[in-house]
């Protein structure tokens, strides 16, 4: 058995790897305290998990009445990489076992370059986050792309955006390159898992989160873990319909939610509204640059330019109406907001909350807030990792 | 202890009961390799369960090879009773252990009465099916309300079409009535429960079933078990935006589904029908009898009156549009039209069909059928005894 394709062997050392994961590390003591096995035992199964190279010892505990008992933690040579695809950017990061982030890189890249290009890039960032201090043992790697994913099977199903992609083996290329497991999964679902771990999500098990970038899309957790739903396109929220009148999307449909206000039809505005005459800070950006896309009207916003102001409060009413329709439906403990829109902050965030909070019943909006994401671009690696290593640290 | 209050004392005994609930009389030896007990283990089991009058000998198994095992099934004079108040009716069945219907009666009632009224009329249908052959030993009532309920405090909370019953306390009323354990739910919910255990939806662990009826909602189910949420009130769709400037409806909002497609939209547009002169068949309806309901559209649609056909195909399309966006949220893997309305039949399912295939993703729909309930009426008293039968089946 390769070493680094080692994995817990029953229940208790997955409960163990999961508690150190979250806590750093415990005494034997303590860790057979929670699980509820003798000393004896932990003892037991902590040397198999220390000879998988899982686990290591850190040193003696404080006493607690008789022989200190030892200190136990993931070994610290174990590694998870997070790989988040976007559709014009690749970002990557390498965790400890512990998912505290050593290391990430950051690089725009085109997704439609196909999957051989954009996973070589991956892969470059990856050797320098490993050359530059993030050296030790890759135990798995999880990896959001932007569009449907089949999770059985690791590939990409008819992703729209990505064209090249279409039942691309992308969990076999790169477990076959790195000698380690690997999961894929939908860019959305990975940050709604990382804002469960490390973000605004760590206290709720019943939550969405709408990401607004190029697309539309929407990650669903419940009862702590993702909803995939039945063909793995739960969240694929960027075609309800708007309107009946609205403009013609790329997928055929008129007055479709990303039509309105995904990426593609924010720049698309941009321009229309830059050319009106309405807006000297999108007209000026234009002019010098030929073209436009929602970071220009996030700085028009941010500079106070009335007319994108309210391109921005026309597109949060859409999403706001689209989102109210979703809670009425699956009455969420909490709603995050996030994607690059999402940078376009506390504007848009009170049109969508405004529509919500008017829109969905009562019993179902009173105690749920509607916030921005915490993590911001760092939600989707993070996520990768929890992905990952909730596989590699389960029962067999 | 009271006898009847006796419930399963561990995990294994459950299994045992829920075992039997679905399959009727089995031998010791099958439930043993079932469960995975010794033969000595599950025999002590059983006559445990055999003491607190919930299972009971049924002769003797054909031969496995040595001596022939005991048969086993649930209790015979075991009882559940399923209550399914309606805006305008309600139902009640008893039901044996193995929640085959003994008898069931039904009667129109209006739920404005409020509940001690109400639940004075479902004792009394109880007490007849009682004498009429229902006798036993009642262990659990479910019941279902046309309102938002607190699952777990047994109330319902502000029903807006239920003047009185808000914060009525339903299951401490019956319970203390009736001697057993009660759970209250969503009229929706029960129903769902009922085609998830007797109906269309029994091998579907993931669906939807949208009631029409006085008004609008949605019962969820997740990996086999209901989706409450976290307030209790997912499922509530009657009030999802469909149009900006629709009907004004009963909530204070425009558009709703509700107030384009609901019983009171349904009737309010059938008048406007019959006086418009486009609808010879409504209009003479209501010359008669001086007011329309849902049942005069359903009648005139079968009579092929054209103009009721045309509403029926509108309102559908409304629904369409909201069921879409829902498919395309959770990406179920089936979804059940229910209700009075539902009675409209395949004209109504025809438009919602056409919506939900045209406008949710292809990834979503390829495989989700949208039907009507099987049980119809039934559904809603079958899924509540399932429900406190859940319960009273279940591990402590």
């Amino acid at each position: 058995m390769k070493r680094n394709a080692a994995r817990p062997e029953n229940a208790h050392q997955a409960r163990v790897l999961r508690l150190l994961r979250g806590e750093g590390a415990r005494s034997r003591a303590d860790l057979g305290d929670i699980v509820q096995l003798s000393r004896s035992k932990m003892a037991l199964e902590l040397d198999r998990l220390a000879g998988s190279g899982l686990v290591e010892l850190a040193g003696l505990a404080a006493s607690r009445g008789g022989r200190r008992s030892a200190m136990v933690r993931i070994a610290s040579h174990l590694r998870f990489v997070g790989i988040d695809i976007g559709a014009t950017s690749i970002d990557v990061a390498v965790t400890n076992g512990q998912l505290e982030v050593l290391g990430s890189l950051s690089m725009p890249a085109d997704v439609r370059d196909g999957p051989a290009a954009i996973l070589d890039q991956a892969l470059d960032l990856l050797g320098k986050l490993r050359a530059d201090g993030g050296a030790g043992e890759i135990r798995g790697v999880g990896i959001g792309v932007p569009g449907p994913v089949s999770f059985r099977d690791g590939v990409s199903i008819v992703p729209p955006i990505m064209p090249g992609w279409d039942h691309f083996p992308i969990r076999e290329a790169l477990s076959q390159e790195l000698g380690c497991p690997v999961l894929v999964d939908n860019d959305v679902n990975i940050m709604a898992l990382g804002e469960l771990h490390a973000g605004v999500a760590r206290s709720v098990d019943d939550f969405f989160l709408v990401k607004i970038g190029t697309g539309i899309g929407c990650g669903i957790v419940v009862d702590g873990k993702i909803y995939r739903g039945v063909s793995g396109s739960a969240g694929d929220i960027g075609h309800i319909r708007v309107d009946d009148y609205g403009p013609t999307c790329a997928c055929g449909n008129t007055g479709c939610l990303e039509a309105y206000f995904g990426g593609a039809a924010l720049a698309r505005d941009a321009v229309l509204t830059a050319r009106s005459g309405r807006s000297p800070y999108l007209a000026e950006a234009l002019s010098e640059r030929g073209r436009l896309t929602g970071e220009d009207v996030a700085a028009a916003v941010a500079a106070g330019d009335a007319a994108a102001v309210q391109m921005i409060r026309d597109g949060g009413r859409r999403v706001g109406q689209v989102i109210a329709g979703l809670v009425s439906f699956i009455n969420p403990g909490l709603v995050i907001v996030a994607g690059g829109v999402a940078g376009l902050g506390h504007t848009l965030l009170a049109e969508i909350r405004s529509v919500v909070y008017q829109r969905s019943p009562p019993l179902a909006t009173g105690n749920m807030p509607i916030v921005l994401s915490e993590l911001g671009g760092a939600a989707g690696v993070i996520g990768a990792t929890r992905l990952i290593s909730d596989y590699v640290f389960a029962a067999p």
